[in-house]
């Protein structure tokens, strides 16, 4: 299996690099080089870094800049890493691209803290595309969904679905 | 979506509680629990420990008593924790349970430690049984796989699989 | 042994709370409540929180406000945390005060990360004011120094000191 | 500032390295090194390891080379980690040597543990070498401590003490 991951930023990339004058998160490398370097990868696997932007600075222009890289890329199976205040949206935006089983994932907290969400959420993106075939898919908070089926409760932040498959 | 996850035991609970008088880690609670505290779960689950015993220590008396667990709990997504080196042993004596989804996942360093992988399985685990149908799995190192076409190397101590796929 | 401490704000404090509508690292409780949870203190203890700010937004009547509210404190020791961009200038702002032992500290990267120097820094100063009688001190990058020999390197951002000793 | 870090086993150091056929915490490299790096040292140090040992499998012949070790090291402040069982006989063991300052600490949960106190110990050790002068000391839970006044809780485990000053 070989798994190609697109860095585009977002929370899960967020660090805090710099030590004098100031003070700021800045999106660096991918923190998926960080997460698989804990798990042994038994898959092969190449990573991507097309943006390092905040979910809410993707545009359409982005949008359809990522649809054309990807149909550049030979990689059946794609987990992608995005900001979680347009996930939803940019999912929509690629839809489902023949040949292609897609997996969107991002993280509440970065990658670098201690409490961070990012490792089991990009396991679950991984869970997904094992089994998954062609499509466009959003795995958050323990579920797989699909784009259309899917929100962001702007309470919890959660992301969650009214169906309870993938159907 | 509701999920029950079931502890045997092994590496991925492993702690360090004692403070006086020798060292030892032991087998404590499950990490499940501190996992996913971190994630916000959007389904509901239920945690129950079985055993507390490592990998080496499970018998076919054990498998047994799993076996019939199961059959007593009416979820149908189970993921079960256990120690890595019996793995494969275990889920291959369960087999096929008409009606439930099963994934074992473990982990090589206790979830207590910084580098631990036990986030990533357990959030591969559950992309896995988001997703997939009836019969049992194992998902380890980034693969999802069936225990029959599951090795674990004795060298690098990985899951792999020769199969490019779950068929 | 009593030992104050003394939140101002700073890196240390550092949280990423937002999940939902944009994102920013803001400076929350003190991290000190969670460092101290760590290690079984042997020692009593306050921690009030004075400021949540950044370094380079403490102001002179900041520094007279944390001048007259140490006077209010009965506490001999009184370890204050600090954002390092200014850390020496209000250091040096205070200067001694009778009857009291200061020791200043902070961190390059939010308590909340895994590779952060927050723990260390608190320990150093701790290790600093259990030993160290009347004065104001900085301990930072593993060197306990007084104000007036300490600057902060503008390349590495290292606190540092051309004194072998705290003569 | 040159500080000379001595290993000598313990807790602290403790790491879980196999992955296949049986489960051990092993003592392997200095923890020094991993803290070390978190904090930019404005020190030069070295590290030496001495012994992988257990504290209770520490020997007075072992502690008996420790002493002549020191005697052949020309640095004046060393800080040795030591598991805590009989850290403070060691401590007692040694007793001033002259011209030397050393901090004996060691921790409750390894370093590698998300929630070890072996950050703060290391930093409480670094903050009394700064300052202490000719001396043997114990740095643990908060405290620097003279190894006489010292004595380890049987129930808690902490090291704590009935004097309030290294007098």
């Amino acid at each position: 299996m070989k798994i190609l991951f697109i860095q585009t930023g977002g929370t899960i990339d967020k660090d805090y690099p710099k030590t004098d004058q100031g003070f700021a998160f800045e999106i660096t490398e991918p923190a998926v080089h960080r997460i698989l370097s804990r798990i042994q990868p038994a898959f092969t696997f190449d990573v991507v870094s097309l943006f390092k932007k905040d979910s809410q600075e993707i545009t359409n222009a982005d949008r359809a800049q990522l649809k054309v890289y990807l149909s550049t890329r030979p990689e059946q199976k794609v987990v992608i890493t995005h900001g979680t205040d347009t996930l939803i949206q940019t999912a929509k935006f690629l839809g489902t691209i023949p040949g292609k089983t897609i997996v969107f994932t991002g993280a509440f907290k970065p990658e670098r803290f201690k409490d961070s969400d990012a490792d089991v959420n990009l396991g679950l993106a991984l869970g997904a595309i094992n089994v998954l075939e062609e499509g466009t898919f959003i795995a958050m908070n323990g579920l797989v969904m699909i784009p259309e089926n899917c929100e962001k409760d702007p309470v919890s932040g959660q992301f969650i679905t009214l169906k309870d498959n993938l159907e």
